[in-house]
């Protein structure tokens, strides 16, 4: 596929050796991504292997991973279907693909999935990394080819393949709640379960934008009493105290915010700002763990004293995607929240797929924490 | 009590306001640490109040940080009795003192002990970190005053408090192997309990002294099939194979080592140079666990990029001291270790109490990794 001018929009019908659909649906509808624009293209849908999900996409949004790619900042093979914070209806599967709660799943279902497959039998899957998987696949982020090419949620369809975690959404959680789901709350949800977060912990979070607050109202919803959160943002501190932090701090004034409370017995430092990571580590008490997850672009060394870490019994925590359990308890947390509804203003009102260039925009922007995108 | 000259041994009769026991045994000899010298007493036996345990020790051995005392590289409050790792026979009870498993502790058990006293009931406590409680009390390392005298290995008694872990030593274990399970062997289980050591685990063993060897040997133990060690030492690196390293390397060699293993899942940093830190974070693969243990003196920072940490799932994990139930687990694997006359071999020939300065100058010069006291 030649490059096109960015941002210019065309249709286009793309042939498909295995053309097949067990639905009335004929074709898909997707923006595909060439390395250098985004087009909108007629696809062929896919003859399900055994294992495989057909999902009628209901609602995708935006993650900042997705704009690093568009914005030239990250590589990815092309062409490809960009998203993958998405939900949508089965319409068609083969075989006896099953949720993660281990009920099969049927059609007409709503559901979400992990970011990636993963094979269960490599020694990470085995070693309960199987976000790492040897052989895996990630959605929005694989190079189209004959059989896989819907494999991301800026489209009207997305073909799910084995190994894909699969997790019911309930018929009345509103979709923007659900749609960023697999991304940003479970990554929180992962962490969280890395740093074996407890309700007697005293927790910090650096950084308020849409993992920030997730990760307020998931430690407020696991009993944290306080939950104090940083930014530089004034107006993202505000938001902050919305979904539940008990003190907010500016990045100055966070150690003495923290040192009133006797130090973080949890730290989730999302912001990816070396100095924040600098900082965290002059957080915590006795015991405390340091969930590191924003830190996704190699940056400066922060500077580590092991006898601190020693004495202090420090865990420093490597946090990146999630496994499939994650996105499970993501969606509980979800269900349940006290601040589900302010969760889902988080996401903008959608836009048509065809005015997706104009969603990407308002994304750069910074119109919400997510901007939707409505591929049906 | 006036300092005296370092080395100079003395006897002298110290009485104490409540000496009482219900045992023949009508004083105590103790090595007293003045902070400059080390002096033979003789002590009041304590009264015992309820929940305390009256010990005669049976050996004690010389712990690194003992030296540190004796060398002046540690200050401890004095005078004061030395000492922590021992084992002895419960002569002396009141109250009913209970072992970690549950059972009550009775007149004749031969025992060894948590190295700090747990209140179980504070943050700490409560949060599982019982190593840092809050009213924490040190064996071998506290101020003699009218109550708690007795509260050092080197000597022929030993006076346990309330929340003190008791864990039994079985009859027929060699006191040479039980000695230091209550700091360097319970130390290696409290580390493995954090980083979560699994069978699957590849694992590196950073330092072979006396906690390293005991490291490659637990690790063996609990089925680790590769374990390949470190030391900067020849004759160390010869002695870790015998304790069931599977491969060797100098510090300079060991990134291939590790290489050609894919990385490992666990290191163990017992060395404590903050070179070996920094090279242990370039050891490990996805998911790898560090468990930084040999650090307890402030040195060098180590430079650490946070999205290495964050995209290899990397965690790392201070470990200090340990849990009664690690002490348990410690005597344990002591028990059933296939290596066990190896690491009894570790320990030197008791030295008498009353040539304690001796032994201190063979624990200076390294003639073992442990040097004994016989107490009795």
């Amino acid at each position: 596929m030649a490059p096109r001018r960015k941002g210019r929009l065309m249709e286009q019908e793309r042939t498909a050796q295995s053309a097949h659909t067990r639905t009335p649906d004929a074709t898909a509808t997707a923006a595909v991504w060439s390395g250098d624009a985004l087009t909108i293209e007629r696809l062929a849908l896919p003859r399900l292997a055994p294992g495989e999900v057909l999902v009628r996409t209901e609602l995708a949004t935006i993650c900042g991973s997705d704009l690093h790619t568009l914005n030239g900042d990250r590589q990815t093979p092309v062409p490809t279907i960009l998203g993958h914070e998405a939900i949508g209806e089965v319409i068609a599967l083969e075989g006896e693909p099953r949720c993660t709660d281990g009920t099969p799943l049927a059609l007409s279902d709503r559901v979400t999935w992990t970011i990636g497959t993963a094979c269960g039998e490599c020694d990470r899957c085995a070693a309960g990394l199987s976000q790492k998987c040897e052989s895996v696949r990630k959605y929005g982020h694989e190079a189209m080819d004959d059989h896989w090419s819907l494999s991301g949620g800026f489209a009207s369809h997305i073909h799910l393949l084995p190994g894909t975690g699969l997790v019911r959404v309930p018929p009345d959680m509103e979709a923007a709640l659900a749609a960023p789901a697999n991304c940003a709350t479970a990554t929180v949800a992962g962490a969280a379960r890395r740093v074996a977060l407890d309700a007697r912990d005293t927790v910090v979070v650096m950084g308020c934008g849409m993992l920030g607050l997730t990760a307020i109202a998931y430690a407020r919803d696991r009993g944290c009493s306080t939950v104090i959160a940083s930014d530089v943002d004034p107006r993202r501190l505000r938001l902050a105290r919305e979904f539940g932090a008990t003190a907010t701090a500016t990045p100055k004034a966070l150690g003495d915010a923290v040192g009133r409370e006797r130090g973080a017995d949890v730290v989730f430092e999302l912001s990816g700002s070396h100095r924040a990571v600098q900082a965290a580590l002059g957080l915590v008490a006795i015991g405390g763990r340091i969930a590191l997850v924003g830190s996704v672009s190699p940056g400066p060394a922060v500077q580590v004293d092991p006898s601190s870490v020693v004495k202090n019994l420090t865990s420093i925590v490597g946090c990146h995607n999630y496994r499939a359990d994650d996105l499970e308890d993501a969606i509980g947390f979800l269900q349940r929240s006290a601040v589900r509804d302010g969760l889902a203003r988080l996401v903008s009102t959608p836009w048509p797929l065809a005015e997706i260039v104009e969603a990407v925009g308002a994304a750069n922007a910074g119109t919400h924490p997510r901007v939707a995108v409505d591929p049906r």
